[in-house]
């Protein structure tokens, strides 16, 4: 697994960790949220995630399929699943037409910390360390954006779900599983499908034993799959 | 117009990326290639390109679509176009199975130099500027990751189209035009549809007034389109 959770976390002396949280905390610049909440974020801050998990959503606002008579695309509110930020990672968001990023709390008692980008100058270890962060997070968009590039629906959809559980799985008995639900139609908003054809392809996944449920609709790809043979 | 590579030459030294482009060459650290050479890369070195223009591909080796009797996935040799990386920008290629990055010169005389990162610490401020570009490229891959999960092949090329030239659009008499040929079949190949079906849709956007081409197959969208009304 390539969690940089844990990477960063084995590199970074818990120290400095600590002392940004309580920075945070002095400075009134840490909050908790709810599943589902919406993240109040502004361009030209970094953000933390400290505890949970943040979900990542892009809106479009092009669309072909206007009115006719006009040149003008309209406004089209469809919502895509962009990814999840693990605790210890950082994210920012920077908006930008036509096209606008958003972030929600993916599990109840998310815990997000901000800050300026020269605030982090007070640390420079760790600035590098949220820079080397978003490196990560660029290779790991380009090979989501590799498997999107594939023709079938089922081929992108089962790579959308390998690198998925292959960054933020969690090893089980049934292999390695996503540490919290998806629902098929965030997955169908990632992978340019809908709710219907993603449990259709699911079942099909799931009967080749290329993937499988645990518990609480929790996602997993068995040991003996592409996974493993890496 | 977003262009990084204007940006960063603006804010970047000249000196600086004249005593890099020396250094290079000292160290028999750059070199020039044809069109559609492959760059021969290695994870752990960042590239700069000097002139022309990069293309970022990347290959797919899950397939969920194999032989039935077995549950591991055969190999598909799939490739995708995940981009450009122009002039004065950094690009970096980390190798990560089940999908493989790989970069080639879109142009004529595309020169690309390349060190390794601790090099970069002798330029601290430029160091940082490589940093922020990933930081760039990655809210950009973002927003393309946002037009790939429309469920319109339509909304999906219009929107991969809009950001392409968004980014590396230069103004002309059509608009705002893209400097270099991009095919059908790479086109197809970014947004997860065929050749044939890029080329249909594009004729309707052309009909719609959406996009225009210019000269010899350059990519154009017209300035009362989206674009300038952001």
């Amino acid at each position: 697994m390539y969690s940089l959770t844990s990477n960063s976390e084995a590199a970074r002396p818990f120290l400095t960790w600590q002392r940004i949280i309580d920075w945070s905390q002095e400075h009134y610049r840490i909050r908790t949220f709810a599943k589902d909440e919406k993240l109040p974020t502004r361009p030209g801050l970094v953000y933390l995630v400290q505890r949970g998990a943040v979900r990542l959503v892009g809106s479009a606002q092009v669309n072909a399929t206007g009115n006719n008579a006009s040149r003008l695309p309209r406004i089209s509110p469809e919502e895509a699943f962009l990814g999840f930020v693990g605790a210890g990672q950082p994210f920012e968001i920077v908006a930008q037409s036509p096209f606008t990023l958003q972030s929600y709390a993916h599990v109840d008692q998310t815990s997000v910390l901000w800050m300026y980008w020269h605030d982090l100058d007070n640390w420079p270890h760790f600035r590098r360390e949220v820079l080397d962060a978003f490196r990560y997070q660029h290779q790991r968009k380009l090979l989501w954006l590799s498997t999107l590039g594939q023709r079938r629906t089922i081929d992108r959809l089962l790579g959308f779900l390998t690198l998925l559980i292959e960054e933020y799985g969690e090893p089980s008995e049934q292999g390695y599983c996503l540490p919290f639900p998806l629902t098929h139609a965030q997955i169908g908003s990632a992978i340019g499908s809908t709710r219907v054809t993603v449990t259709r392809l699911m079942g099909k996944l799931r009967q080749r034993g290329m993937i499988s449920t645990q518990g609480d609709n929790l996602l997993c790809i068995p040991t003996d799959s592409t996974l493993t043979r890496t």
